[in-house]
């Protein structure tokens, strides 16, 4: 099976994406990726794999996701793992938002997950595309699966929260999942040609 | 002097805006007002001066203001005084801001401080203008004058920050200052037909 490295040093998106690329041998990053400075998710995506490549010589996977909510246009967005100012406290993340949108009415509570999936080739070559999953904020947290802001995160047609679904049923509609199931055929293709 | 209801507890506000609108004589608010649910700077404006009619039976002016950063698509905007979770935590605020911006190049740092200013009359006329200020963001907060986001804002065309001018200097410049002279003439005459 193709060793691939998986350019972050999140434990929770090894695990998901682990079982989404069952094609793979996934390795996660020993080194210490640099900042996230472009101005999209997929600008951080291709850059995030490039890197990975120049680390460690294999082909390598990432990708840059977030959170667009409608009443913050569109943010947290590439700055969904620092919105509360520092990288990667998730809870400090959703409650941040929760309070900014104290006083935003429940119709206008609509957001995305998106997700930029990117690869990039010893030789230089990558491609990147983009998964998205339409939903509403609740106003309370609930149930204790996935990371980030599953826990506020109604998927539109259901009841409960993406922390309140399943691994197997998070990954059949997540932005993630989406992304990543287009990606795979083409770094597939890519690698054996 | 006509008496006009200033629709604001924000004693920053009503110094500042007396400066201005040296032709009234401006009240602060003495009743609390409701929470801001408006989509728009306008929309938020309008309601405020609406309600001020409402509680006291003055004319009113208001405004809502805010500062809309490009890297963060436009927020904090009409979210600007409670941008940290809860509302008028100017320090937090602006702390947070500068925490979201740490990965953003001195080249991307552009914002404008927007300002919406509204009358509404006890016969139910009212009207709205805008001001807008465009600048750069600094890493670190200088000047002690003005509030809000002011120590971290440099005016386009400036070496200082906003709350590095002096009140005069400020005043003939700001998003608010631009409004309210602006609003100002339409309030004279609205009053006096």
């Amino acid at each position: 099976m193709t060793r691939v490295l998986l350019a972050t040093k999140n434990l929770g998106k090894v695990a998901e994406l682990q079982r989404i690329l069952t094609g793979f041998a996934l390795e996660g990053a020993s080194y210490e990726p640099g900042p996230e400075t472009g101005r999209s998710f997929a600008e951080n995506a291709l850059a995030k794999a490039h890197e990975g490549v120049a680390h460690t010589g294999l082909p390598s996977v990432a990708d840059d996701s977030g959170l667009a909510v409608d009443a913050l246009n569109g943010m947290p967005g590439i700055l969904s793992a620092r919105w509360a100012g520092r990288h990667g406290d998730d809870l400090a993340n959703l409650d941040l938002v929760l309070g900014q949108l104290a006083d935003v009415a429940d119709g206008r509570r609509g957001a995305a997950f998106v997700c930029a999936a990117a690869y990039a080739l010893p030789d230089g070559r990558s491609d990147v595309v983009l998964g998205e999953l339409r939903g509403t904020l609740v106003r309370e947290p609930r149930g204790t699966n996935g990371f980030g802001y599953d826990p506020i995160f109604v998927p539109t047609g259901y009841a409960v929260t993406s922390a309140e679904l399943s691994p197997d049923e998070k990954d059949a509609i997540s932005h993630r999942g989406q992304a990543f199931r287009a990606l795979a055929p083409l770094l597939t293709a890519a690698l054996s040609s």
